[in-house]
């Protein structure tokens, strides 16, 4: 499985709007092929708890022209490591100061068309400042139980692919510390 | 929450390599902004259970380079439902004929960056018969039971995001046919 799989015969990016194509071609066991994909900025969503319950957003999302709900989550700027991302966007996005933050793994969200990656947190948060939005965003934040979270999953109204992996990681690792078999 | 955020001033579309990318001038409270973004044609990721497991399949994934673990997935082709997409992608990729087939609902793998959209399943199979794959495709399969999948997904070697938010709403969806507590 680690032998090559195929011969990178030529590669070219195509920058259209704010991304980058990349197009290879390719030659496997002496035959043409070829493949592409979006480059996508690196990532981060995280669960966030107050005493009060988990923070759950409301979000308007362009490409879908819906609302969603869905956790905390955003790009990772150049120089910041995913846990400084999550931090910011915790304070941005909520205005919430993270306490103690855990991290529970990176996923892949697509990777068929893109090479998106994103890292999974989970954070305590008892503070509270000011939140810090783009005029180009629109979000608002309630407080809810596990429960209401669950919910909204089953109910098919929470859609948010990192919010969906960052919640089983969330579950099992809270399973894990209490023990609890499968 | 409903009235409309913005004023679309211009759409345009440009083709790159497979992709089409969507880029929109708005105006926001009279104020200039654009949003672009990667039309991804919508597709399904199903859970595939046996008597003798859960079809576990490897595959090679060109843009993040690495063998990921994830399951059954594709795109729906032209005049296909989810469902459909769903019965010919089992048995593409496993060899598997679907028996009962339950539909988990959607979600979006990432919509910020594009419109993609996912609708997941679980099903059961019995049958199997043979597997057609392109000789691009590099995928292999292993039956598995519930907890070695779930071992995966805590090491993190289990990345598929697709794959982690079906795993999450069926162990919700058996959980609820079980009548557990949160």
């Amino acid at each position: 499985m680690d032998k090559a799989l195929y011969d990178v015969v030529s590669s070219k990016t195509i920058k259209a709007s704010r991304f980058e194509i990349v197009e290879d071609k390719l030659k496997i066991d002496g035959r043409d092929a070829k493949y592409s994909f979006v480059k996508i900025r690196p990532g981060i969503c995280v669960i966030v708890e107050t005493p009060d319950g988990f923070v759950l957003l409301k979000e308007y999302r362009y490409p879908i022209k819906s609302w969603t709900y869905e956790f905390t989550a955003g790009c990772i700027d150049e120089g910041e490591s995913p846990e400084e991302a999550a931090r910011r966007e915790i304070q941005e996005e909520t205005g919430y100061i993270a306490d103690e933050i855990i991290c529970l793994g990176d996923f892949y969200p697509s990777f068929g068309p893109t090479d998106e990656k994103i890292t999974l947190f989970c954070a305590n948060c008892n503070e509270r400042t000011e939140t810090k939005k783009e005029y180009t965003e629109f979000i608002t934040h309630e407080l809810v139980s596990g429960e209401r979270i669950e919910e909204l999953i089953m109910s098919g109204e929470f859609k948010h692919g990192a919010g969906l992996a960052a919640w089983l990681k969330y579950r099992l690792y809270r399973q894990r510390m209490a023990d609890r078999p499968y």
